[in-house]
């Protein structure tokens, strides 16, 4: 367990430094093109998923997200202290994360987010993104379990560009970038509702993949 | 047969709502640079593409496309009602997923398209395209079944690039991009002349597969 | 035999299709900026590099290049006969290819090259990007071949961009480019120079594989 | 060893012909638009490292970077004598891919860099980066081995985007890379505080590893 959470925390810190760290590289490099800046931002956050994913998931399962936790938690494949005790680490690293982006180009530390995301449009793309980043997920790990690091940076690449949110799809995510008035950030006051749709997509994806694929063979995840 | 059509209406959808939103997010960010807009479209595209096969394919086949449905009923791979199912399933799921993406960017969820697709060059360009599609389906289900996913995402990526019409392919999709006025649409009275011309692409391809692969062991595509 | 031929002259036809019609739409879309028109251009070539030899491998070895297939000749892979029909194939395909994608751009058919390229630091590009082409696939081919399609393709991406010829690396592919006024041509006077910095690079590599790695188990293309 | 040192000189040389000549050509074309030579720069690099790495691995272990082979000697994976000459030759090696994309480009074979790379920010960049470098591949090798060239390539591709430095992670490289006033370059001055920050980044990574995966069943390169 200690190993899995030192993994979760690891993974998910470098995750949001990518994440926060390409935005700025992005933005300040891009010369006012937000369609660059952001497809600089959405490759290298596919890149260090890929990565981060394939040398992680084998020690923790590689969440570093608090809707895939509560999904593998719904279906039995971890305990309630597992659970909690990721989705604590996956919230403190992910902060941990955007202080290190901070930190690397020379920036205030905190700085809360000033960018609103909010309104029916954008509720509902973190809904589409996260149903299908749970769908991508639980069937990937089904049918094809040695790709999952591949398809999960593939779906995250996509979203980033066919949501009008840019898919965050993910809590703590979520929260740690209303650490940041960078690219990437939000504005605090608009954190709930996203978590609140995010929650709605993993809960309606969890349905249409018992409706899909029904007999549920083995766990997608292994947690030692 | 019920599990296929849902994931072949699940899969159909999020890839239009794909093509269509990331059309909408590359116009609306790029500032004018087209080129910059049409390179989002694709990679977005093609990463749904490699997502949406690897996790629906087992259940369906993950046509997601009434041509690649028709090749196989003409090879025998599965029966005339199963394959009409599909492509009434396919139709309803693309314009369901063009909607979607309106509603994800608070446009109006029905405008049909203004944009002219038409001429000798256009319909050359969606025979290629297609028969190009076909040759990469057939071939790559023979030799390297596993790797479908990522020889047909890689296909339709080069392919909205190297043909005039960026490579539609899909009479679905045809369909569909008639009812968005935006980046990926297409004027509704060009929509028959771009299906026959896949159908060409289509049927050169299967006869081509022949001549080049003559020997056909097993179904390149397993629908329960 | 026939059918190797065949799968020669549709690979190379699609290849340069390719090439010269992604060349043509990245121009045309990309209002001045030559690098996004070039990065367009490298990832659709690297994307139909990796389908068509995937595709065709099994059936032909894939080779798509003279100079590929006079090394294969030279290493006693393939016979005389063979590699002559191979090549003539291959120059006449590439030529087919050119015209096939003016045609779906709507521009003349034949338009004799008129883009200077020539010059010690062209010669030594080309020589470079060849030697790393054969060394990927004569090494790629041993150590992991399931591999070679994907290590072409990013091969000849990453050679796109590291030389100052961008990397054509295929005496049919430069041939083929001296019939386009548009993006990727080459004007004919300066062919003869690059075919001869090929066969070098070719030849170099040949012998670097034998030093690094002199046991040659099996050969690296099957020819049916 | 000779067969183990050549392959390392060629990979290094022409992962260094890659990172510079990429750089002049991106540069060059991009118009004043960093962000867009940036992404020429990474994606062509991490293309190159995929291929160099999965075809010259099984020969020498495909290190191309002093700091790799110090972790695999403390590892006790090889010996002090190789650890010595790897390193000799892939800073001779990085030196000469430098000259070389000089030469294909027409410029002046040496020219001291005067890009000034200094400050806590970016020697923090380059910690991160090369920490993550060696976590990639100490955990990659021992879960999934085959997948390194893809693992270390996205992982470089990701950093060259979220560290203000663009991730040396490398001393062979920021040694060479001080002799080019292109693109690419850095101030010789500022060599060694970058070096220290990679030997840090790296001793970081070979204690976390020994947290996260604490039982090492076998050397993840293998060094004939």
């Amino acid at each position: 367990m200690r190993r899995a959470l030192l993994a979760e925390g690891v993974g998910t810190a470098l995750l949001l430094a990518t994440v926060v760290g390409s935005g700025v590289m992005g933005e300040s490099l891009a010369g006012g093109n937000v369609a660059l800046a952001l497809l600089a931002n959405a490759a290298a956050t596919a890149g260090a998923l890929y990565v981060l994913i394939t040398v992680l998931g084998p020690v923790s399962g590689a969440h570093f997200n608090p809707v895939v936790t509560l999904v593998m938690r719904l279906r039995g494949d971890i305990g309630t202290r597992t659970a909690l005790a990721y989705i604590a680490v996956q919230c403190v690293a992910a902060v941990a994360g955007v202080l290190l982006a901070h930190a690397m180009f020379d920036l205030a530390w905190i700085q809360p987010g000033v960018r609103a995301r909010a309104g029916g449009a954008q509720w509902l793309s973190e809904g589409v993104a996260t149903f299908g980043l749970l769908l991508t997920i639980l069937l990937g790990a089904r049918h094809r379990a040695r790709a999952l690091p591949a398809l999960v940076a593939a779906w995250i690449f996509a979203a980033y560009w066919f949501t009008a949110s840019t898919s965050f799809a993910n809590p703590a995510v979520t929260l740690a970038r209303a650490l940041t008035r960078t690219f990437s950030g939000i504005r605090p006051d608009d954190v709930p509702a996203f978590v609140l749709a995010q929650l709605g997509g993993a809960l309606l994806a969890l349905a249409v993949v018992r409706g899909i694929a029904p007999a549920t063979a083995s766990s997608p995840h292994e947690v030692p």
